[in-house]
């Protein structure tokens, strides 16, 4: 299957729709997850579109996970985390609904299980104030 | 926390341990999950050691992320998959148990649930013939 330009993660990069951002350079955006399976779960979207992993411009792949591990090592950082959990869906059997290229990343705590992705969204503010703390980090 | 060679990878890489592997080079070997929650699950184990994704090389992450692909299109097309689950775990609290940075590629098929990773070891044959396929498909 083909990439579909027309999707919510394009819009998000030119502007039109707002969004928590966290990073930004020529290779990536680096969003919060506005439905996060826990406080501080960020996205990470290469500009140069994709459908996922599988169809990735290599080079262009390789660029995005060193900013994969930099933002993980943020989000680490400012939420306290004791662990992180990168995750990445191709194609809806795997559980993809947005069909860009994304990466997950989910701060973990040895005490503390994760929520449900799907099971609603996070207040705007909670989203705001995990965001500046990751900025701070980064 | 630091990394540690004394781990079953090394092992694994340097053939002291046995292993089902799909591919090798001098950036990583791939080889079966022992257990597996779908039948094709890999793991992308780089040589380059590292504790998980925090720490590991930036320019060594390049490498190895190309292969992820690589060898997730094989087994996609190995085991005829509907998608395909990217994974990877960052310390005891994100689920890793293995303290030498590996990626999980879990085959999906929309019809069928995911195992338990820890529900039991797959028979040798059984991962042999996976091994096998993804191999011929690489």
């Amino acid at each position: 299957m083909s990439y579909d330009p027309e999707n919510i993660f394009t819009k998000i990069i030119a502007g039109d729709i707002p969004s928590h951002k966290v990073y930004e350079d020529d290779v990536c955006i680096s969003i919060m997850d506005i439905m996060p399976e826990a406080p501080g779960h960020v996205l990470v979207v290469p500009k140069n579109g994709s459908r996922n992993l599988l169809d990735a411009d290599p080079a262009a792949l390789a660029e995005v996970i060193k900013r994969v591990q930099k933002i993980g090592n943020a989000v680490k950082t400012a939420m306290n985390a004791d662990g992180i959990l990168l995750r990445q869906s191709s194609e809806e059997a795997a559980g993809q609904t947005v069909f860009h290229l994304h990466f997950h990343l989910i701060p973990c705590h040895s005490d503390v299980a994760r929520r449900d992705h799907v099971s609603g969204t996070t207040a705007n503010e909670e989203l705001a104030a995990n965001c500046e703390k990751i900025k701070a980090a980064l």
